[in-house]
């Protein structure tokens, strides 16, 4: 197979990961008629974006640590429904007590190492060469019938899980490990192996990644849903002696958030934490 | 041919990205008629400078993500005349509401790698050296041809595009990997293979390159224009293969922005995206 | 040994460091009654959360430098307990004097690198492969086994020593050195070695690591006590010539704290550091 | 030659950069009575600076970009008079409007590299060795030598060019490529490669190079003045391919700036750039 | 000689640097009296302090640039010293208006390479073998000797000289360069021949060691003191060139300070330099 073979993507719902810190003196500065409309108006739009199709949702989440303390995680349809997320979040009554501290934008991606892999063999065997007609078409056909096939985890509902793990990542391409310059069949060998321990995990955590490149300053996010927050620590763990991993992974930062429904989103800003999240 | 070749560059317009967080608290604080006049005031001057010729315009974008909220991309014909955008940006009425947390000063670019291998090959040929008069003069004469076919390309008009992608690169200069170092038949190779990749998107995204060594912390600006955002990550990614970004690109933040016209500055500043963006 | 392989590994209590900056300026401009009162709510908190069982107290220390002024370091039965002490913290009328500067999330972690190598002999001896149901079962009596021999290390009291010595780590992942790639025979070497030169401080110095590899920047966390603050200085400087740490170790910042037990919390907030720590 | 030899080196003025932003909106609530005084009293006070004798001068430049807006230069006779200048800026009445963003502390330097090849091989020739008397006499009449021949370029008037370009760097202690470790007549051949460049640019670039090892967190800082800021990107690109500065060469940020005269400093704080540097 | 050796090392004082911000504006529109009030206050405190004996001592500097204005040294018995000499200052009169940006915590130490070079030979002369109690008996030997002849140097006075250079310091633990892993007999041939270009400098320089690993985010801090500032720049410059600076030096940021005596506290918070200094 010729290099550097480009492994055929998949992609679906527009992404915006928005971590907030809470300006508490001024919340709570605030009488408390103000802060209940306020919460009424915020928690009736998380309602109706927590209840949108699969690809169109928002949920918020609860943060641990000093790096933020609220993720809003927007899907859309496209960029413009994100920045029109932005922009309702900022315009409401809540969004004065919200200071954007951190944000990542994404597109959901599929990376189709295998049907690549599949299809570079099958029009190779035919005799065909990339970049001919019958090979674009071919390409363009099975991307369809990916589409297709795949749109459910293209265009995903937000998982109901409790806990959520979100962090951005890249591929090394350092001096003498250099993810770009392997050839093809070994890094799909790497992304099989590394798909058999997410495997493992399929019972306790559902993984959405999206991809950034071109879009903000990692390659993927990552977002792990699970009600049990230790299976990320594991999962990550054993990945990481991975050989794609161990060699070829960057991470950025790492979020944990707990999930506040929008009915308890008055216990969550009222510092009731068993009220919120319970 | 002799190393290290310097390749021939042409140089356009001045350029400036300014990247503006909106102080939204103190806006929306300021009464209706402020605002109002603060609106005409901006898309006034706007207006005029979107009518502007080519390499004397500016454009607004509004951002995605806590980066920034608002892009400025100014084109002038030098860099007093980008000090004088920046100072009417400042002292306009909307100006105090604009806080500059991100920018980039450069100038329009054209690496002239294919001209300067001909070049050197048929002085080479007629047993001329670099550094003599004959050698200095065909150099002079090559680039003033090229700056006259060139000048619409040196002196660009902001494309119309729904979407702006730009960031900020460098060349690696590793221990090892070092673009600095390699012979210049080689950079040229590269340089050729990276635009053919390029030309595969010609039809749907717009590039252009500017200038920064010297002028600020970064070695190139890259401003991509395109109607489909996605087009700007598949392009990237494809582009991550190749040899002069899989070994030699280094890369800054990465900035997406929406045009924003200047007849809908209003509804922009209002937080009515569809309206500032439709 | 098949490579790579993971060590097994208990985690136990869930943890958070929060390094705040007392706002002086604000808490001095308080009324002589409204610092007696917070001072009172906060003292009576903190002097419960001292007297809970292992893996569910907080403790206070008064920290050196710039970085930070006091540190809350909590430890809870899982990550909805330190969400909650966060907000008792923010809710309570001392919290808006503290400002939250750093943080780390963890979980209390023992790794049994040397039970892992015991299980894999004695399985392999057996002619058992990891994955087979007899395999998972011997690595999930194991687990339990020492659950219950570690739990004391597991859901730790925090100890009484004066002084504390906090910072995170991770093994390094360089294009030559990459601890994920180390054979585990050689790891476990390493480990135990590292063991050595820990135990001879024993005396002195108690350690607690915890993990937070998918939930923090940093994939552990150590924390040191001691009544000899140059004990901390001694041990780490030993061990940095220990291969483990030499060449796969990776640090990030250090914090040096002083105990400020709960009903010295008033001398610490009027700056009487022989009334609050003496 | 016996290695590592460090260059014979003279040093001249005391150098600081102040790079600040200004506080417009601070400054344009001021009523125009007190812009006025405070316009006069700065601008009295750097007229005498610029007409000050060489070593002993202060200018202002308008800078581009986000990172500050005002740069003023300051050479002195010694670390006091920075100091003093320092105050001078900071108890004026404009001072309260300048936030001091950036500096850079460094001492006009002049490396010897010629004579002291020229002084080792005369010395050895002659027999003697580094740390006799003989030796210690020669050297030293070299750099009183030099220090007289070189008076103006030690103590230098700041050129009235209209465009600066400063920038600090280092030279690389990498694991393979290490500056420091290289031969001294290495290291003489690529000082001596990178001065023809220079020379090439004489006509249209003014430098002056000040050393920092041991005063701020750069080795050198480098001040380039031009009437023609093209000339800084040209220069500093073609020397980039300089063996010195391809493997050696390491830089921070880019600071430009357009020279704002002391008799206009009441146009540049109106934001009338055509007025100040016109 | 078994390696890896960790060098006898004896700690002194316990040491904090603290870098603060002067709030120039808000000092400034203190009234008279009040000020004059503070500065009493700071002035007395600061006299006792630098009357106190070698270890116990405090300092004032005036900084140059940016990174910070005043520069307050500290030299404790121990740690609650310290934190008591924190406290001392935010909690004068002064304290508000000072802002904490920088410090670093440490411990006057010197590294006894040569003693560890000769124990080891002689005990090994002895056959004996480390960690034996007769070895162990030995070496706390070599330590309380060395402690007493050493007291001056480990409870050291703060030298009176004009200037001040200060920086922290790591040794390198590169993947092919790493301090940590060179055999003790190469690491104290490095070390000598450092100190003997240290001992070039001895009349004109005072250099004091504080070991900093496991306290701060270096593990080395180094103060340089001498009436000529250029001395600080000559010496650093020549030892980058040995090897163990070229190869195994990473260097923090560096802070130059012009002595503030107490009884010249109040010029220097006039603005008036050559009062305060002269």
């Amino acid at each position: 197979m010729s290099d550097p073979v480009v492994p055929l993507t998949l992609e679906g719902a527009a992404v915006l990961h928005q971590m907030f810190r809470i300006r508490w003196d001024e919340w709570r500065a605030l009488d408390a008629h103000s802060r209940h409309v306020a919460l009424e108006e915020a928690g009736e739009w998380l309602q109706i974006k927590e209840g949108a199709e699969g690809g169109e949702q928002s949920a918020a989440y609860a943060l641990l640590g000093h790096k933020a303390d609220l993720l809003l995680l927007h899907f859309r349809r496209d960029f413009t429904g994100l920045l029109e997320a932005e922009q309702n979040v900022r315009q409401a009554r809540i969004g004065r007590y919200l200071e954007l501290a951190h944000s990542f934008l994404s597109v959901v991606e599929l990376g189709l190492y295998e049907s690549t892999r599949k299809i570079h063999e099958e029009l190779a065997a035919r005799g065909l060469a990339p970049g001919t007609p019958e090979w674009d078409a071919a390409v363009e056909e099975t991307l369809d019938r990916q589409r297709k096939a795949m749109a459910s985890r293209l265009w995903p509902e937000i998982p109901e899980s409790r806990y959520i793990c979100f962090y951005p990542m890249d591929r090394r391409r350092g001096e003498q490990k250099n993810w770009y310059q392997v050839p093809f069949a070994e890094r799909q060998r790497m992304m099989h192996e590394h798909g058999l321990v997410g495997r493992k995990y399929a019972g306790s955590v559902r993984q959405i990644i999206s991809g950034a490149i071109g879009l903000d300053d990692w390659e993927w996010g990552v977002d792990l849903f699970s009600d049990d927050p230790l299976a990320f620590k594991r999962l990550i763990y054993e990945m990481r002696f991975d050989e794609i991993s161990a060699v070829y992974g960057s991470f950025g930062r790492f979020f944990i958030g707990i999930r506040a429904p929008s009915e308890k989103m008055d216990a969550l800003m009222r510092g009731d934490v068993r009220g919120a999240i319970g």
